[in-house]
């Protein structure tokens, strides 16, 4: 797409409307190694603010940061039998360094639970040394076959949590938790409503004895897992002898969570919010979260509209808003909206000749609507145009969800569904992973979850919604990034 | 060195105290995989506070984040002569992935210049596009034969900025700007006095056209990079065709610049100002910056010194300090005093009851002094001991620094001092690469800078130290990490 052209409607195509928006926006562009992408500035700004709220959310949990090694010795990923099952397939390999063959080959990280238990093992003496609670931001390879700019990519940026913990219940404890504080960061900044639940055993993690996820449903009807926790029960810290001596004078293998989110929150982010005309920001994770655009004709009106522009940025800076003052000569205003627009900026002011009599600034949202801002009192107005920005994407992004749920459904309808529109299919699940594989291969669907009480239906269903045989837990299926 | 036996002195074998003082402190750990290490919490912590002082500077002088591929196809390093030949010998190459040998190896990043100037190619149009004033937080990996923990390990942390501009001027005012805030950060932060200057052609960056460096020397007496920037000339921009038109309707190749520092920093932060019982963290750069230790004897004393402890450690929490409160029961303060010791803490708050009875705490300073800070005004005065002790730390550096420095030393002098205690030795220098030579066979000593006019001696040298000729600048030569 140029940007004269526009991008392709959602409607026709979705995937290349979500490419066209995020190179429109400038979030990321393509590398000339294979599968990696290129953040750049305008995405990875977005990224700098989903680390900062989810850094604050994990040390008010007691986390602290550490850094592990890039590479983990190839030996390291066989020690726990299902990991390295899981991960070896899509593994990038050094196998020459420093112009010499190497001895033993070194894996580039697909996730880190096999060389930081490797340290915990060093760290962790006694029941006083826990729980320890640590968590790294760093960057992953795994070599995908199909990649999707920020939605799979071969080299990608996360955070991944790993901790230990005296017995199983004060682990569940964690994933637990760390499930909530990842809703919460969905919810509240990414705006992007979720269903939790626990995974089935076909779509666990590779070690894991439980997995966790908290589940979106995005515009084309598909799921993104937007955070995943595990709890490793002792797998990990067997592998790695990850032993402490317990307060009654015992020995016994510690209990491990981990649990991780990555740069994939921005394709979840573009793809929930995002509409025809480009990527929309929630106010929260907005990079620029307002553009003061001045508007006039002549010299004269140039200057009085140029410092009242440069004023009520001024004021929203000191106010902590994030502002960009957009006073571009040369360029007209229509030319500077649509810029701005394609960015995903969720607030323009627009001052004029006119609004500078009036003691005012004209506000136009980008999800829509317009109305003046009196000077007096900016700093408020705007903060509240955002707040209720954040809180219109949060609510819309509800409605559509719940708008394409269906609940207590047949095999012939979760048939036409998922060979048709798409969306969360709830049923009834008998338990059999026969049932689940089967669905998978007439459907492509999966179990995303099988959800926590609070999203289960009132009623339970009472037959599997494939084989119909007595239902032991309710499932949701869907399609799936 | 286990914690009951202490550190080594520094006098007895300041390499074996280094070790020692960043393990105490619990800085870094040995990892399994061949020069890399762990970055513990203690550490990371440190690390995290210089990222966010760098990162505003680097902000505020207009520069953005993104991210670009940890992988670089082998094919890209060999497009600039210089720079492939500096690279080379120590790069981590992977071979294979996804279970297949890959058509093109891929290096791991050893620096990123050419990854990156791929991508402005694509970017960069026109001179409206510039400068493009980039910065990247990264891990990169050079494959070193001698290791130590910060700083020379196999895998690093760092920030690497990339600019490119319209002519030369412009590069290198962005080269000398960059130069003087990472002079600041080293100054102001690291509380580290550092001497500035240019690279003698030996020395420079692989590609480089100039490099500049801050140079700080570490107590024992070898010199420490604090920092370096390069003007890369047009070399990079030809080597990936990096063109613009001008302002005249011309096409012409940038000018690139870049520069970085990385978690060596903290290696230098050690060796600048601990001391023989470990560690002592500038206040700025503290993660902890107040440890409050209550003192009691009874049950009686413990709930009014408890409750005064916790009082302070809030007080000053609301006020913006980083302070801890160690309430272990069980664990003597003196035990205590020794654990928050060995982390650098710079300030520690003793209260016990007599303190409560007057309404103070004892305020104890990791670089000795005892005082009593009353209750009311308790962050003030707290904030006026930790500038007085920033502001101490970086005064014993200067004088400490100017005590081991040499002016004009002939060749003699330069040989037996660096066969003897080390330091700054400034010279003449006739710029003949072949004296530069002899000196670094005869002595270990390289050329750090040659100085900015604001460190170079008062008169300039006449004679070259090395084979008295005719000087034509003057040059500092020390020992070096």
């Amino acid at each position: 797409m140029s940007q004269e052209q526009g991008i392709t409607p959602r409607a026709k195509d979705f995937s290349a409307w979500y490419n066209d928006a995020v190179m429109r926006a400038e979030l990321a562009d393509y590398s000339p190694v294979r599968g990696c992408m290129v953040i750049r500035p305008n995405g990875y700004a977005i990224w700098e603010l989903m680390q900062a709220a989810l850094d604050r959310m994990f040390k008010d949990t007691g986390h602290r940061n550490a850094y592990f090694p890039l590479f983990i010795p190839q030996s390291f990923l066989a020690k726990e039998a299902e990991h390295v099952e899981g991960f070896a397939p899509e593994v990038a390999v050094v196998t020459r360094a420093g112009g010499k063959e190497l001895e033993e080959p070194l894996v580039v990280r697909p996730t880190s639970e096999t060389i930081i238990y490797d340290s915990f093992a060093k760290w962790i003496h006694s029941y006083r040394d826990l729980p320890l609670l640590i968590n790294q931001w760093a960057n992953i390879v795994r070599w995908e076959m199909r990649t999707r700019l920020f939605l799979r990519t071969t080299e990608f940026l996360w955070q991944e949590g790993h901790t230990a913990h005296v017995d199983e219940a004060d682990a569940e404890r964690e994933a637990r938790q760390m499930l909530a504080v990842y809703r919460r960061f969905d919810e509240e900044w990414v705006a992007m409503p979720v269903i939790t639940g626990v995974k089935t055993d076909s779509e666990k993690f590779a070690g894991a004895l439980r997995t966790y996820a908290v589940e979106a449903l995005m515009q084309d009807n598909k799921s993104i897992q937007a955070g995943t926790t595990h709890n490793l029960g002792q797998n990990f810290a067997k592998a790695f002898g990850v032993q402490f001596q317990t307060a009654d004078g015992g020995l016994d293998y510690v209990w491990n969570t981990s649990w991780g989110v990555s740069t994939r929150m921005i394709g979840g982010l573009v793809m929930t919010h995002g509409d025809d005309v480009g990527i929309v920001c929630p106010p929260r994770l907005a990079p620029v979260q307002v553009v003061v655009v001045p508007i006039y004709r002549s010299d004269e009106e140039r200057a009085a509209v140029l410092a009242a522009a440069e004023q009520a940025a001024r004021t929203l800076r000191d106010g902590g808003v994030r502002v960009e003052l957009d006073a571009r000569e040369g360029m007209k205003p229509g030319a500077k909206y649509y810029e701005w627009e394609g960015r995903g900026v969720p607030l323009r002011l627009e001052v004029g000749p006119k609004d500078v009599a009036k003691g005012q600034v004209f506000a136009a949202r980008r999800t829509g609507g317009k109305a003046p801002i009196p000077v007096a009192g900016l700093t408020d107005g705007v903060r509240a145009a955002l707040d209720e920005i954040q809180a219109a994407l949060f609510k819309a992004a509800v409605e559509r969800r719940e708008a394409n749920t269906r609940r207590g459904v047949t095999k012939d309808e979760l048939l036409a569904m998922m060979a048709g529109e798409g969306g969360f299919a709830y049923g009834g699940y008998c338990g059999n992973e026969a049932c689940e594989q089967a669905i998978k291969e007439a459907t492509k669907a999966t179990i995303r979850v099988l959800p926590d009480e609070e999203f289960r239906s009132p009623t339970a269903p009472a037959r599997c919604a494939w084989c119909g045989s007595k239902s032991v837990v309710e499932a949701v299926w869907s399609k799936a990034y």
